[in-house]
């Protein structure tokens, strides 16, 4: 069989399709709450970006019958890594083929992760340019910042349920190169959550059981702000617009990231986050594992963590 | 003559009116860029409000030929204090009578300050009530925040210039019932700035010499902000809006307040502030006085003071 | 009987004595790990100062059998003033008596709340002069900051518990002058907690219904940082320092004030709390009253209230 | 000749020594001002560490008769690719040969950059293990944080001098694989600055033209802390501590980075800096190229460079 793929063959997540029963309000609180900017159209969808994406999109937003995630994009490190990454899919029964990317992007590898949730792989796409009002004043910089709602910077991480976290986990190392930063191990030995990345940047992709024995539902997508004052006013805005505060703010143990957990009028669960400079330097990195008893206290500074963390996906399944 | 008021006669600033040669860009930048709310317009003037201000306006910005300041408002701490400081202006002779106040506000008596400044003072007002969409989620807060541009919080001090700080500082002690909580004194033996308070807020109306000898013009006002964070993001903000900042952020040595001065597009200088939890406890608090010495270090950091922060001033003078 | 008292008789809170089993243990956790500074004994008694207090002590930690608060002082605003509580606290049959003061502040008079707890009002004071070492850079600042642990700026509050928190809150406005400017009522017509306070600071001294209907008792002491991120920052301090964390961080719905509530050794709960720039400017502020139905929303983002918060007081009861 | 490197060669910077000509200040600065940890000694030399460092030290702090900068360590991403990185440094004529590392790093290869500046890559490693007082709490943690001082997270790059900025940094590239994030070209066409990475961190080694014309010497080495307000705090913990502030807090245009400039006893310059969470995703990343114009406008928000920022430098030349 096929090797363990080497590093650094994905550079980044590109951006992630999120499906909402409610587009009106969804756009509303992504736009207005959130703090995105819309970037065009394309059927059923609507194109978004955070102010620090230097690509087309951050999240394609798009009416559906129920929510969830569609599909998930990561960029290749160049276009012999996507070749290389399309060779490794196919091996693994994994891949469903090539096809037009959505706007911004070139030609990109359809595929499946073991659980079955929908990913694709990318070289080519188009750097953004912003118009007119939205110039930045520092050449260095995407996109002018917003001044709207939470402002958030970046599309940070995508946290799926998947049925066995570790045979997904595995699946991103060995097909696109990530390696496993932190899981958490139950004493019956089953791991039962694990978190991947592809270079510094902590996690990118994350797998949690999915207590309903579904296929490929969604935790969670996570976007990052500057500070962790971001967040605290976050929450403040949240309030103030009817938007359901799940829990937080607060600081995850696993990943010391400081969180916000909300649910936009879909139904989806959207996490804000901040790592507070927290990167991966080893290239030799062991895994943090974590214990059922090291979970049970709670997350970093002994918030208990809320039952629907462990409950609610999305779409709802009965 | 008259005897130095007691203390605690004025409770607070209420309103600034300040005065613009180019209205729609001013209230552009008010709305957008700061983050205030309207509240109504009064012929030539909008109305303008903080999120935290339990009146009905925070800033009434009038169309004029020129910048500057217009009326200021101090609310009297009860109906007798308010009787009682029209009787010791009316004793300095400094009177001016009594008025129709702005909307919200009621009965108003007009006075000047020795060096022209127009002020009022009140004691009816009434108490803001939002409509329903900036209803604020908790009920001890005037308004919902507003998520919007650098959203500061309250109308925090006036500065204005004066020919001679000493005897305006001293006016506002003396027939209002502040006091100096700090001041400079240069080596002629000159007072050139005042700051004075009624409270624990450390400063509320400031006087600083006027090069220009001229009379009734103004520094700047300041609004200030939750946190440190909010002037930091306001800088990027105000970058990316093409506001033109004169200096900051950065820490003053005067006050120990976070600062960052713009300038709005009527030409008025906007101070943003922070005063990090700093507040006059001491009862018998003893006027800090800094010498020319201590000022040619500059700001608390060794900011050296930008050179337009003595020259600038509205209205602008030959 | 005597009438209410006049406002801003009493300037602010001076300082609170903490009993404490654990002597050492809550020495070193004062000094190292919130950063107070050591400033000479007493007996069994250790003075400690927060960097921005302008007089002698902020806190005196005091060896006991057990733990509770000892006696709380406040400074009244002039020798008048002091001279005119005692003529009320006389009148209500609650004083004690003159006695010599703790180092650094002149005869104090002595009185108890109707719950019993033990206090005093003085006016003189001896304004703290730094050591060399401790000199701050600028002159308008009581001592440099210490660098060590949390660092908190002041003594902020004291939130008693008593068997009726109404009687206790009346007595500190008609008495003293304060103010209250929050409270809970519970469905059954009985207020359970009283928020006073005496200028703009939004409350100093606090009243909660002691469940076990003892009296004198201490539901927490509180301390002021100068950002919400020094208390991010204190909770991993706490962790990393076995210091227990009861609670937070997060934000009060009451108040609006970012918390974080730990545990000292000797068993007293001690907050640290952060305002985030609320003050109360309104002389007519009507007190905001919170329901039952509005506390079982939680705090302010919809942390539930820990059950420890309604059973944990000092000393501890049967 | 040799080909370019490819990327992702050298995992990170590992740590570097600064030499200094006040050891016992120069000590006292970075374990109580800066918040380092001592971890041993060698010779003339201290061994410190930033909390979140999981090697055996960030900076080897040596007694020498001047300032400056000793040997700067990198981390090779593994065995295959240090010896890669040999044969690339014989290639090019400036590798110095196999020395024992400094405690807690195994074999290590030493070399030299274009200017002279003495650098070493190793792969083997000692993953730090605390001793029981400076165990953490959280398990992905290094260290306890230690509540001194400033308390720095990591070190976070080096800029030096060289007379030919463009030399070195297209050695850095073409030797190690590092690619070039942002620089300056005045309008001679000299490329007077440029800022090299390694993986998503957007700068790790940095090249700025020495105007003396001098070879080997230190700009200044900088440390990253978790938030700006930690810096704005470190603003007042130097100014507390008579530690020569030479600019800031501000925020720079290129890279963005929130910093302060501190010189530390011995003589040498040292950053505090905050990256607020940028970080270089794009694996095409084009090079930003700032003009003499474009810096003539002075860091993001304004300020103006300080001119001892371009002629201080470490050892001083006559």
């Amino acid at each position: 069989m096929s090797q363990p793929s080497p590093r650094h063959e994905i550079a980044h997540l590109g951006h992630v399709e999120l499906l909402t029963p409610e587009p009106e309000k969804s756009l509303d609180f992504f736009v207005r709450v959130l703090g995105l900017t819309e970037n065009g159209t394309d059927g059923d969808s609507v194109y978004l970006r955070t102010w620090d994406d230097y690509e087309h999109h951050s999240l394609k937003l798009t009416a559906a019958k129920t929510s969830g995630v569609g599909r998930t994009a990561v960029r290749a490190s160049s276009e012999e890594a996507l070749k290389r990454r399309v060779v490794a899919l196919e091996e693994r029964g994994l891949g469903v083929g090539w096809v037009d990317g959505d706007t911004g992007i070139g030609p990109t590898y359809l595929f499946r992760d073991p659980d079955g949730h929908e990913l694709e792989v990318y070289w080519e796409t188009e750097r953004y340019r912003p118009p007119e009002h939205l110039r930045p004043a520092l050449k260095n910089q995407a996109q002018a910042y917003p001044g709207r709602g939470v402002g958030v910077r970046r599309l940070d991480h995508v946290n799926y349920l998947a049925r066995e976290a570790e045979v997904n986990g595995r699946f991103i190392c060995d097909a696109l190169g990530g390696r496993v930063t932190e899981q958490i191990r139950l004493d019956s030995g089953v791991i039962s959550g694990q978190w991947t990345h592809f270079a510094q940047k902590s996690y990118d992709i994350v797998y949690t059981n999915d207590w309903t024995k579904s296929n490929g539902r969604l935790h969670h997508i996570a976007f990052a702000t500057d500070t962790r004052e971001d967040i605290l006013r976050a929450a403040d805005i949240a309030l103030d617009n009817d938007v359901h505060i799940e829990t937080g703010p607060h600081k995850h143990a696993i990943q010391q990231t400081f969180f916000l957990y909300l649910y936009e009028p879909g139904g989806n669960r959207i996490e804000l986050c901040n790592p507070t400079g927290r990167l991966i330097f080893a290239p030799d990195w062991e895994p943090v594992t974590w214990t059922e008893a090291e979970r049970a206290k709670g997350q970093a500074w002994g918030l208990k963590t809320i039952e629907s963390f462990h409950t609610h996906g999305t779409p709802p399944v009965e």
